[in-house]
């Protein structure tokens, strides 16, 4: 037989049961928090009009998108009309302009769900993974920024993560910043995205990255220059703007919402904070956490524009997203504690063939009783079988042969102990619910 | 500005969240009937390698299997490598293959979730749907059909379904009655499909259909002759050949031991019944529904051979399929109670933009306790943030402003009587967790 690939695809995975446990209790963990701020579950298909995506995600991020064949066409033109979701906030965008009348006018969703990305398969990179988001659409209020933010951070502190940053910014403190350093429109976005490295590169590496940029030298001498002073120096050049000061009015704003309510971690205002998307209009935010295991675990921010890209109306909308991935993976290395998946709490040995029936019904019984049972199915002796029950975790182990039959008992054996014990078949289910009550 | 089409792709739907909600207390209610079983988890790549799913489904199924176009490339031989997972049945076999080590040695897993088929869009055909699988693997016994099956039964009888039928049949009955009827070889899976449909266009209808397919016509005149009589007929005949002995053993096992346990519904033999996919090889079954709304809403069988041609390991197997998406059609149809999502339980009013800090604190230190609380996001006045308050379900508003504040108090408002009380500002966490006991 030639040799089968059985691995899932590159850049995806399979989730045995253990995995799907602990995903599933992070995802339900996050939902909770979630939901105690009002924020509702949204489902969108995976797939997606090609026309919907494109235009959406840059000249780099559409070559991600991953497109799909028409029904047994091939080599045509125009043979792909649909496509994979990319993100969740362009779906969330398409139903708030599809659904608009049967939506409150203030809409709290989230939505935690796969996303996939034509990424270079290798190199670790995920093509398949999940995004969790949280967006509160027709809000113009500080408090809905604030509140997205409240809300990751929430779910962040659930999960038992504390000493996280909130580090803050507005985009329109950029615009102030682009405008009073008089930096031409054409370089702007390419002076935003170096801005937004100084975290990792330094001032003279800003500075350098500027000059390749062509920005002119005297430029970004001048703000490789005020980067070395402290923040407040460029915080003041922002200031010298209109701009610049709606922008710091919204942090404050936002800080003073925000700060009081944090149960663990900080927020920080980090002048340079760029965050790449094209689409934000507003406050916007990154959360870091420190250390090797460190970077950003949730970013975000305000999107008053986007929306209307799917209807005539300007919808203002903010919200982020937690790097469930990064979460999840950070979570495991940590060994957080967590309600692991226990096995059946009985299993049913079956004597021989002929003792099938009497295995089936006994188990039929105890699941009606509200008890986890597994009965045995394979073909080994009761040894064998017992062994069986204790490897997937199983607590009681019930045997019914014809020694048990005659007596009109059943023989309850705990495979922690291996002590074992008879009671009258009619008391079974009494015994095993008094059993998992005492432990 | 051009019109922008905001609808989901043909053959997909957009989940608002109170259908999320539906569905997820549908598909809880599944998983916790499954789990009573020992069934666990599964889950896999939306994304399977194209070769994975090939000479699979059969010619017409191949057709419908969604291809993905490789990254950025467009035009080139084999520019296809990936494909839409197409139902949860080749994963299964899949995964045990790869994972053989790491899974006991019976495997008892259930998956629910979205598969991908290319059927033409519009006729209402879903592209993008549910599936729910639940099987074992690694089992021979006749325990484990009747698990499966059980597994399946006490998922719809907890879904409130109890007028239904298992209808039971083995491929080897089939294949026994097609040796006692001399069928020659090559018409054998044309006759099987043709006796499928005996329930739909009975005798007669099977006897014209057998002529269509070139059965020699004295043959097709005795199938259609004996279909008129009692089935003991046509088992009679199964009965004189080995095989199809071994089928009627199988139908007499599976039914003794699921019929003792079924807590609603029926088993019978249905001798005719043959299900379409190529791989089953002995007990198979459908479960049907009555009446109008009547028909198939699960089914499934035993697969030995289907796993070894992902592994030289010959592994046996069975299981079924829950037809989530008809059983969450029906359920709706028939106005199936099940816990509704209820609003936040406490909403906060913001009396103006300075009382924008002391709104969020309350609403911070009531999450705290456990309540669900959102918080006014909008501009309107407070009769109209009461309004939003009832309208997005919440029980009580609590208002906050300059008397409130002067007076150290808070006043809530219950929102179905219009009743308004104030309490201590430091007393309402305790006051509202007083009322919700209340209720």
């Amino acid at each position: 037989m030639p040799k089968v690939n059985t691995a899932p695809p590159s850049g995806t995975r399979d989730f045995l049961p253990n995995e799907v446990k602990f995903r599933e209790w992070v995802f339900d963990t996050i939902r909770q928090a979630f939901e105690a701020f009002g924020f509702l579950p949204l489902e969108t298909p995976a797939l997606e009009r090609l026309e919907t995506l494109l235009g959406k995600y840059g000249e780099e991020g559409e070559k991600l998108v991953f497109k799909i064949l028409r029904r047994g066409e091939r080599g045509k033109q125009d043979e792909v009309d649909l496509a994979l979701r990319y993100d969740l906030t362009i779906p969330l965008a398409r139903i708030v302009a599809e659904y608009q009348s049967q939506l409150p006018p203030i809409f709290r969703r989230y939505q935690i769900g796969p996303v996939w990305r034509a990424d270079r398969p290798g190199q670790g990179r995920l093509r398949e993974f999940f995004q969790c988001d949280v967006d509160v659409v027709g809000s113009s209020s500080p408090l809905a920024d604030a509140e997205a933010i409240l809300a990751l951070t929430e779910a962040l502190t659930r999960l038992t993560f504390s000493d996280f940053t909130v580090r803050l910014n507005s985009r329109k403190v950029l615009a102030g910043l682009l405008e009073a350093y008089a930096v031409p429109s054409e370089l702007r976005r390419g002076v935003l995205t170096t801005l937004d490295k100084l975290d990792k590169v330094g001032p003279m590496g800003v500075e350098r990255e500027l000059r390749g940029r062509i920005v002119p030298a005297e430029l970004a001498e001048r703000i490789g220059k005020d980067l070395c002073e402290p923040p407040e120096r460029v915080i003041e050049m922002a200031r010298t703007t209109e701009i610049g000061r709606e922008g710091l009015a919204e942090i404050e704003d936002v800080t003073q919402l925000v700060a009081p309510c944090l149960k663990s971690g900080r927020i920080e205002f980090v002048p340079f904070l760029a965050r790449g998307l094209e689409y934000y209009t507003g406050p916007i935010f990154e959360i870091f956490t420190p250390g090797a295991a460190g970077g950003s675990i949730a970013g975000g921010g305000r999107y008053d524009d986007l929306i209307g890209s799917f209807t005539s109306k300007r919808i203002p909308a903010c919200g982020g997203s937690l790097g469930i991935e990064r979460v999840l993976l950070l979570l495991r290395e940590a060994g957080t504690k967590w309600q692991k998946p226990t096995g059946p709490q009985t299993f049913i040995t079956v004597w021989d063939r002929t003792f099938r029936q009497d295995a089936i019904r006994i188990a039929s019984e105890l699941r009606t009783g509200g008890i986890t049972t597994e009965v045995y199915l394979g073909e080994g002796k009761i040894g064998n079988q017992l062994r069986d029950a204790a490897a997937s975790g199983a607590l009681y182990g019930i045997l019914f042969g014809p020694e048990e039959k005659a007596a009109g008992e059943v023989s309850v054996k705990n495979l922690a102990t291996q002590q074992q014990t008879k009671v009258g078949r009619d008391q079974l289910l009494a015994n095993i619910q008094q059993l998992l009550q005492q432990r």
